[in-house]
């Protein structure tokens, strides 16, 4: 049952990397919404593999199907059912991996606690299976645009130790966009690629922080005590394959600081709303977005398969070693953008239905 | 809606700080498991206020009432609900903060979403809402023992900049409570009561690290791709009250080291059981632990309430000041680590049953 | 997880016939609502035992207390929870049975399932436990009274073979109060009582069958396909105790039409609105209400405890007799009349704000 | 979110009748459950248009394509996503109902509803939604045979008035199939054939009663106090197309007994398992099942489309008449008989798992 996402906007998904095909369904998705297959195919191809020399070479168009739930470019209320068929599979780059688990990857907790695993290309571990997040999130941000014009922009903070300088409440998507890595800060984006580059070339990976800004998010999304917004946000993103950390807000540094240099004070700015001075609640307290810009990162690990020869055990049970062959991104990163920003869009859609569902009913 | 955690094992809970009480209902409990009300009381007595020099003043006996679902000391397994009436309630410490909102609390937030709200000791927002959680962790806890022996250990890992050093395979929880702030070194602990205190006479707080280690668990729990076990988990303690950040093993730090330094290479040990060398996993892989120890870190924020006085705004939208009066934990970490357990308890038993009712079912 | 019902608006009880008390979280209700104790305790005073010469002379004032959620007579938008503690227990009554199963009844079963029971008074499977539900669904009414001046009204249709003449879409509370039985027929009430007393003077018992009107239901509630009105209203009072049957609009009836006898004719009222004829719907068309009223109808059995003698089997398994001790009701239906209007109430409402939050949102 | 149904062993199905295709997602199927494409298709078959005189004669072959989850023959424990695609579909049929309304069908409200609707074929109100319920009920089948040799067995039991005698303990699946009507009853079979035969003809419509058996069911599936076995099971018949009536055991019959007469007895059996003498309970005591035959019958009304002229609206608030063009049957029962099974299938296989998971795991 671990495969739906969300309450009222709901997400299923399914598929592996080498079955029929992976996919999503969404319930809940409110009716009459203009939805055009090119604005998901947009969040696709900033997900999809092959997209520039850092990523995986794996060819794959990603193009997606409506099969349900929207009807003369309009959203029915019913179930949007959408897939993407696998194309470009090569099975017998894992015919070695069949048998041996890779270090740090899926393959043997799947056979521990299923026993059995369709070890071609990870199966459902594969980094496929967000196909139906990312489609599902170009719906979700769609919505909180018309709501609330609430625009959700991540980016490539850090590559190893390499720290980019982003300003998160001035960003644009045509900033990240401008580099094949994703991060705005160019400077950082161009010493990022070359190092993304020449580990790919030694078989190696490397991992680094993604960081995701909410603008515009109204106050009042996110429901204690557990669903609290930063919560739910936390087990979205820590859903995402190779995610090691999530901070909301000052995160760890935070806990570096006294109370007195933490806490945003408030104040009445222009227009008599309630703002804070500070941010270093990251738009979110109590639970409860507060109408300050909602700033989280993420930690990804480095990429589990590489070509470099690691010591490893079979399936059977005895130690052997394995120099992985497949396809891979020597660094997840910049895939890992849109990704980061569809779990944040499917989370605060949900919370922005949940919302209008119990609270603004008797107003 | 938010009020419910878990799925199989499944907690509801309920109360204010200052209202007729504070509970929780669990349902889904095995049944015929002994339980009695000496074993949820000890873990509750690790939570309440009042128990230290270094915590609130607040007197509370915390003591728990089971209402229902236990019947001469077992299980029945229909729902479980329990108890702890507000005792040394005092209303009027919060007769200005009915008016003012404490910068980075909750005030401010639940008025905004439901335009009305409990004013007296933080309502809802309150700490006082973890005994539910805290009361039902017990009884998991005792599940995870009596299944397989799991234990779940958590410490204070660090405080503002004092970094303990504890090595969580071996940690036990007398070390942990061999002292008042519940840091198993017993050299850092000394001076991190001493900052605590210090921090306190100041009227100001501070904030710091928990780690926890969960030892014993089976290979095989959590479910991807949404509930995948370190997703839950993060969505659990990210639920507790002044959380900022979640690690899961090699978290944050992971992401400065390539794959061939942080991949876990699998060996085969004396009893022919596959395991990793090394744990930059933290006993979870693609979802799924993998029978090594489950370690993660819980970033908690300085406490918000603070004597010192801060610029702040009255509902009513004017500028003002406030210093806040109430009795307040100036570190919320010592009583933050039997809350994290709780979670994590939680989140491993609701695992247990489901993967017992997915995968044990036709074995 | 079986204790709780409801999506957006939703309700988990809690609680034994004997054990400490009986009672209900709700979770989801809009913030804002007035609501006293006076309004919840009208309704517990409909369910609770004693009220008449033909119901179980146990005496229980079912007084209910708000534990959280209600400050200064408004929801807060948090948890609600209301508990009644038990007061007229007799454990000594139910001796035998903590050895005899009661044919019919639930001592069984609980045994088997649980390997574990509480004997006293039924336990968890007592009508008792439908205090919590009747608590909730007195504030589920006052939510859908206040938006849409919807009511809903039950009634005794039927005990045994006398069947009231009833129109549903004019009887009031006021005629359903007027009797004992509450059945708003008065000639067929007053031949009820005499049956049910008769009945009960036997040591025997009878059922029958609860009509229930939902009026100025809007338009567009229930949710295709599984969560369809009338299938979320079947589950909940498929739930009561005791109950065997359920119909919507035509029900069983219905199956000896033909489709052109059957169908309800579309026309164009004064006010423009579209309107249907007929109403063997019964209020709903393809699972979602179509503005006509909603009636439905639940049978339930004669009640299983009955002081005649009877064969059964003790735990241990072996044959015997049982002439039932304790106080129990001779017919169930009066009693049952809130319970089914709670459960219908608690659909509704839950639907209501899932129904603002989907479909409303763009609006 | 009304398209997921289950808890454990959960679906989630989507599709229209004239979009791209209808289909379903099963999560939580145990792994390593051997399956075939040709499991499933025998029961799509027996659901499919066209598959006798007596039903519509739309030609679908219903093919399904199992897009994941399964691997080399078994199941993965991953989701499992079958699709059918739509191919003999006629929108120009469907060209008048754009615009009125087929009385009693779901066209007005799903309009009032979402604001919008697929006219064609009825759109999700279809009963090719079924599809995806009978294609994961034909799993939740297998599962169950495979656990505890449970058979699922429905039948026509009457149609219109024309009831046949039916054993529900010894009726065989070969016994159902040996008829177009579904009727085991072949004298009444026969009349029932000329009867849909002779309505079908008039451009009319008949209903009738399904009634379902399951046996070898073992006793403590289902979970009070609302997810009650038969609380499940009417929810999930009663989101049938078409439904009107659900009954358990006696149902309203069993209303005009008295306690004495309709408690079912207990005794020993020869091998020592406690049984009941009579089964007025349908197999479930206290929401429970008890291990004796789980029987229940479900009403269904006469189609609502019918080529016989009827008074209507249109979308835009003018009275018409219409008569429905479009291929139709004119009586569902024969092919609701595998969606009845279906929905009973998937209840007690959730149910089994859930049992399994809460009370399974300490014993």
């Amino acid at each position: 049952m671990g495969n739906t996402f969300g309450n009222l906007f709901r997400i299923t998904t399914f598929g592996e990397s080498h079955g029929g095909g992976v996919g999503v369904i969404i319930d809940g998705c409110p009716p009459q919404l203009e939805i055009s297959p090119a604005e998901i195919q947009l969040e696709l191809d900033r997900r999809k593999p092959g997209q520039s020399k850092i990523t995986t070479p794996r060819k794959e168009a990603d193009t997606c199907e409506i099969l349900s739930g929207v009807f003369e470019g309009k959203t029915l209320g019913t179930p949007i059912a959408m897939m993407v068929r696998n194309k470009d599979t090569r099975p017998q780059d894992y015919d070695e991996m069949a048998q041996k688990y890779r270090p740090s990857h899926a393959d043997a907790t799947y056979d521990a606690k299923y026993g059995i695993r369709n070890w071609q290309g990870g199966g459902r571990s594969s980094a496929r299976e967000t196909i139906g997040r990312v489609a599902a999130g170009a719906i979700a941000k769609k919505i909180l645009r018309q709501v609330a014009n609430i625009e959700i922009i991540g980016y490539v903070k850090r590559i190893k130790d390499l720290e980019a300088v982003i300003d998160p409440n001035t960003v644009t998507l045509e900033q990240v966009e401008s580099n094949i890595v994703r991060c705005p800060d160019s400077e950082s984006a161009e010493r990022m690629i070359s190092l993304i580059e020449q580990i790919g070339r030694d078989g190696n990976s490397i991992g680094g922080v993604v960081e995701c800004v909410a603008r515009n998010v109204p106050k009042g999304l996110g429901e204690p005590v557990f669903d609290k917004l930063e919560a739910d946000i936390a087990k979205g993103v820590m859903s995402l394959p190779a995610s090691k950390g999530f901070e909301i807000g000052s995160g760890f540094g935070g806990t570096l600081l006294t109370g007195i240099e933490h806490n945003d004070e408030f104040y009445i700015d222009d227009s008599g709303e309630i703002r804070t001075v500070t941010n270093r609640s990251g738009g979110i307290q109590g639970g409860i977005s507060n109408g300050e810009n909602i700033i989280l990162r993420v930690a990804f690990k480095p990429t589990a398969t590489i070509r470099k020869e690691q010591k490893t055990v079979t399936q059977a049970g005895e130690e052997t070693v394995l120099a992985a062959k497949g396809r891979h991104d020597p660094c997840v990163l910049p895939r890992a953008v849109p990704m980061v920003e569809a779990m944040v869009a499917l989370v605060l859609c949900d919370h922005l239905l949940r919302h209008h569902g119990q609270c603004k009913l008797l107003s």
